[in-house]
């Protein structure tokens, strides 16, 4: 089955960059193929400078060997050889209105045939307006309540606490669904059924973005948004390089640095102690960023 | 001794902020003072748009208190209750031909009466130009001979292996020194003299990075050059997020962030597998990029 699994995430990171390509109008993906000395490859689509994404990438990998000292210390493992394979995406716009977003699916296999799934799909707008949250957690939810009645909630709590910079004591963004060793044992479905949603979720990306892309399509840009853009850009690049576990642990285990770094945008700003103006758009934002807010609550 | 040690290294952040000043001609440190919940507190001295530096920082910081879970886990001490001071530097320049510079010296203390210092001056050039770099490590060199003969061989060596990009296979830059658990007991020293080799390396701080901005007075600056230290100044970011032992603990150990992120530049870019040109300057600074080289060698 797990040549099938990968077969499919590869058909899948093809489906959504010409999705996206469709949307972003004149920018194409660049394919990038490269191989694993130790066993297996990828095939890492990225594009800049689009109409709508100023620095995105779509990595497709689907690696195997032996276990690795690293992963037995990250995964608590037994066995000798594994199997893993996923797409992973994450999309930085030009607008300051239009949100970043990331997902993720991933399928990990050991020799003994113990396997999991795992991903996501979470959203980090520069400017945090809850409605605009309420329809993508509606969207993710739709996608979760085919599967399972509690996924939504599971993994929307999950992504709240996987998506939070503690250090700055914030959430990354209006966070989104993620889950992580989904198997037949905890999740009431079959392996099939469990890569069904995980396709689900990959397909219903680029429509789910389109959504957010379009509804921000009428406001204004101004330089002010631009300057708070590439503060956000720059928690976001603390999220990724302190505290994502998947980065962390592609960066110290010899992964491909080049693909697991497709996250950064394409530029970031700091300043020391920013602090935003008093009731403005910027504060307001950041006092969205916390954890365990009822983001569907906002739907009307 | 340890609150002379806190003194004087208060005194040394104050004397370090006026030579910088009178060398940035018009722009000055602000000052903020902060405290600790726990116990102590600190100085940051900030500077943004100076003449020369574009953003950068001296800290001064004196904390004390409960050796917390995360301490033990990384020092793996002993004891209950911690003492630690120090002065922490980095400076972004504006002009991509001059260099980044990061210095700190710091002083631990156990209730036990176990003690060390700590620290080092490193180097992180845009462009690497070995005559540069032999006159940084010979200034270097010249404070650890008054203290310890083989300091600065150890020290360099201890820098080449701690400013390691992993995932780069790159150093950070042209190195320098480094030094941390230094005691009487390794050291052939004195505690007051271990105490003041720390002294003089701050004291001499300003007057190393004059000679390596006097060094770039007369070279022109073109957006290719910018672009580029925008590059590495992302590269600067990856090493201290991802690598820095000091950055990594104090985010999450419950450190001041902002304090702790001072040394992040004003702005990073990141490019998908970038590729500098054959044979350009980009590329003969990447090719510099290595442990053990004898930069001294390059003096004349």
């Amino acid at each position: 089955m797990k040549e099938k699994i990968a077969a499919d995430f590869k058909e899948l990171q093809s489906y959504i960059c010409s999705e996206l390509e469709k949307y972003d109008g004149y920018s194409q993906f660049q394919q990038d193929t490269w191989t694993r000395k130790e066993g297996g490859g990828g095939r890492t689509n990225t594009i800049s400078n689009g109409k709508i994404i100023e620095k995105g990438g779509v990595a497709f990998s689907e690696v195997f060997g032996e276990v690795t000292h690293e992963m037995k210390k990250q995964l608590g493992t037994q066995g000798d050889s594994f199997f893993a394979t996923g797409v992973s995406i994450v999309l930085h716009p030009h607008s300051p209105h239009v949100p970043i977003i990331h997902m993720n699916v991933r399928y990990f296999e050991l020799e003994n045939g113990q396997y999991w799934f795992g991903g996501g799909i979470d959203l980090t707008p520069h400017y945090v307006i809850p409605r605009q949250a309420a329809i993508f957690h509606h969207d993710l939810k739709k996608i979760c309540d085919n599967y399972n009645l509690e996924f939504y909630q599971k993994f929307k709590r999950w992504a709240d606490d996987y998506f939070f910079n503690t250090h700055r004591n914030e959430t990354r963004g209006i966070g989104g669904i993620f889950f992580d060793h989904l198997s037949e044992e905890n999740s009431d479905l079959t392996k099939e059924s469990l890569f069904e949603f995980c396709k689900d979720l990959g397909k219903a990306f680029p429509h789910i973005y389109q959504k957010q892309i379009d509804l921000a399509q009428n406001t204004e840009i101004h330089e002010k948004h631009l300057e708070w853009q590439r503060l956000r850009r720059g928690r976001y690049v603390e999220f990724n390089l302190v505290h994502d576990r998947g980065t962390k642990f592609g960066l110290v285990s010899g992964g491909r640095t080049e693909s697991i770094l497709l996250s950064m945008p394409p530029v970031a700003n700091w300043v020391y102690s920013y602090q935003a103006e008093e009731n403005s758009d910027e504060q307001l934002t950041l006092s969205w960023l916390k954890k365990d807010v009822d983001w569907l609550s906002f739907i009307n």
